[in-house]
């Protein structure tokens, strides 16, 4: 019977010597002439299955060939072992490569190869554990996302990535068009943000979520920045600032407690090979209180450590750097924190402009070693402050008129927010570098296969 | 307390005489003097819930320029009203207009209006009951598909969608730069497909699966395409052509029933409003073998019904028309119906070279109303066969290296799938334009938003 190594680990003692088949790629050679031990990867489960070859078994000359990342079918026989560190091993009966091998020099080998150089193969560095571990993670995130929104009621709302409007008012984005350059009927844009197209349907829907691929431009190299990364937007009508900071934190902390609990062997890795108090600190964040202060109050501790920064300039109205956030969430809060009320400079035309005329109704939260995950907003539902801020910041009205006009029917106001789901990865692996956490990374002056 | 009408229905003995507070949209309004019956809806549910005004307890000037369209928050009594067709009514106590309402003139009302006309105003359309209908089902069959997947073991993979080398061989892709036209270090399109990057992470994983948007810059303005829409996309090494063809009948078997399932009243509705054996018909479908026959045996049939078709020249290597394809699954076999082995030059550069020199070991399978709903193949693991294929088909070979070098380590071959989430839609649901299954829908000279 062909089986899982996923699930022989989860239930061991029920496959005990039964008969079964595996197929998957070889990790690991060892052995003499007379007995030999592979281990096995099937991709199913972070753990490597051992499966035992005796010469007096298999004929050992079909196994000449036979290297790491090969792929291979083999039955036999499975032992529980649960005496040992491994949860069992196969007594090979039947061996296959499968398959063509034009060469046993796979770049993947047991030797330490740095992430720099595997950055350079993203079509084979999955194949190594630490990779193997990511992805995976990668993928139980994903879909815990998904099932956070489906459990609350949410609907998945798919909105459009080609755009003629810039929903940030940025300057950072990509211009699509065919060969012949006459595609569309105006300029379109690969969309920086699905939010102005989520609050039409928020409407109706009270509430809704869009989780798609993003793209920015992107100049800056930096470690946490990629042209084409992943974005959550909820957006729910009759929230405000405070009803929808709680949903942000609520999914953040829901679906890093589910990760945790159903990849209990990838942290373990994780932790084995980087920061052994991951869990931890992973559990405490999601089992406290988030703290929440203003950006006012934010400025005034920074300035009370004001030598510490590269950029020292902080006054009410300066734009938090990446240093000034992860102090905050590193060395003021421990914790992730949530700051809210932001000068209207720094922020989007949309947001609900407060009653003292400076700030909006903006929150984001920060978390250690990463600085911004979460940005959000209640956005503004009336007519007139939203066209008189968007006069101000000489937008083109005319592309926007639709979205004015979700402001004239049925409109009890409405908020939500952008989580980057790659760095949510990063803060739930501890990986540093954005490129380490997407399969084929995309970057300025830098596009790989 | 704040509930939704989703849980009300749902139990609604349960809150028979209790107060509740409902947030929603007013969908229709009749009474007289003393007493006003409001329907609203929430959004959480297909169905309104009827709340009671007398005005005894309400004061009616309150709801004066109450009109069709606006949200408002109401709590009081409800009462289970099983004796009755709706499943209960609230009694109302408070009631409030949320939000700015600047005409009563919302374009939505209670009169029919033509999926044209809805199509000119994509931000409103979905509060009508057919749109709110269609958007709730592509919301439970999007998630049905992740629950799939992760249920069968697959790992979630993000295929870029900015990519340097176009995987269909064919014309119609988008350009994306940014302004200054030096964003990247090479030519750069919208991904028409994530396949040749999820065959690297079938290697290593085993079974692997993208869903995402993907990008056509398709000139033909037809019912069923869009420039932009979402596709699934599985890929399993160690699968061969019978494999993968077995795994998209289950999925889309499985899916359509667990959609059929959990959206009763959704179904209830298209029925009455469009075709009555809707759901007979999926069920069929999802409960039957599903035949197989080769491309050639395909022609055959065809052959024998030439006169009905406005592209009479048919002979072994023409490329099938959706008619053809709609007139095999509609009047030859009146299921979904898969063929096999297509002619290599009607079909991709990397699918597997059967030994008759002529096809390869392609499939797709047909459905009533669309024609094509998934395409897929088993892959080309040859290195030298591959790469004679791309030779003849002059493509340029350093831009693929990285996908030829698939077949040097541990290939074991793999299949896949490419499955157009509209049109899976489009066949759940019986709507027949995809214009009307995509929220904000682009199309050649078309986008508006």
């Amino acid at each position: 019977m062909l089986a899982t190594i996923s699930e022989i680990c989860v239930h061991p003692e029920l496959h005990d010597q039964k008969k079964v088949t595996i197929q998957g790629w070889v990790t690991n050679i060892r052995g003499n002439l007379k007995i030999m031990f592979i281990e096995l990867n099937d991709g199913s489960s972070f753990k490597n299955l051992q499966c035992v070859l005796k010469s007096d078994l298999i004929e050992f000359e079909k196994t000449e060939n036979l290297a790491i990342g090969m792929a291979i079918e083999i039955s036999g026989i499975f032992s529980n072992t649960p005496e040992r560190q491994q949860f069992g091993e196969i007594l090979v009966e039947n061996f296959e490569i499968k398959g063509h091998n034009y060469s046993a020099n796979f770049p993947i080998q047991n030797q330490e190869i740095s992430l720099e150089i595997l950055r350079q193969m993203p079509h084979f560095r999955h194949r190594t554990r630490l990779f193997r571990v990511i992805m995976k993670l990668r993928s139980s995130l994903f879909y815990e996302i998904h099932k956070f929104f489906s459990r609350q009621g949410f609907i998945n709302f798919s909105a459009p990535i080609l755009t003629s409007n810039d929903g940030e008012g940025a300057g950072e984005v990509f211009i699509v068009d065919d060969e012949k350059k006459e595609f569309f009927n105006k300029k379109t844009t690969l969309g920086v943000t699905g939010q102005l197209h989520a609050e039409a349907y928020a409407l109706g829907f009270k509430k809704v979520y869009t989780f798609a691929p993003t793209f920015r431009a992107e100049r800056s190299n930096t470690r946490k920045h990629a042209a084409e990364f992943w974005m959550i937007e909820p957006e729910v009508a009759f929230y405000n600032l405070e009803q929808i900071i709680e949903l942000a934190v609520k999914l953040v902390q829901k679906v890093i407690k589910s990760v945790i609990i159903r990849n209990k062997d990838e942290f373990t890795f994780l932790e084995k090979v980087g920061d052994k108090n991951l869990r931890r600190r992973l559990i405490q964040f999601c089992d406290s209180q988030v703290s929440q202060i203003s950006y006012e109050k934010a400025i005034e501790l920074l300035l009370e450590h004001q030598d510490k920064f590269e950029e020292k300039d902080l006054f009410f109205g300066a734009d938090l750097k990446t240093e000034h956030e992860r102090f905050l969430a590193e060395e003021i809060f421990n914790s992730p924190v949530v700051i809210t009320n932001y000068p209207k400079a720094l922020k989007a035309f949309y947001m609900h402009q407060n009653d003292d005329g400076q700030t909006v109704a903006a929150f984001d939260l920060l978390v250690p070693g990463i600085g911004e995950l979460i940005g959000g907003s209640q956005r503004e539902v009336r007519y007139e402050k939203l066209l008189e801020r968007m006069h101000e910041l000489k937008m083109n009205i005319e592309d926007f008129q639709w979205y004015l006009d979700l402001r004239k029917f049925g409109n009890p106001g409405s908020s939500g927010f952008g989580l980057g789901f790659e760095r949510l990865l990063m803060y739930v692996t501890s990986i540093e570098n954005i490129r380490d956490v997407i399969p084929f990374p995309r970057t300025n002056k830098n596009i790989l296969m």
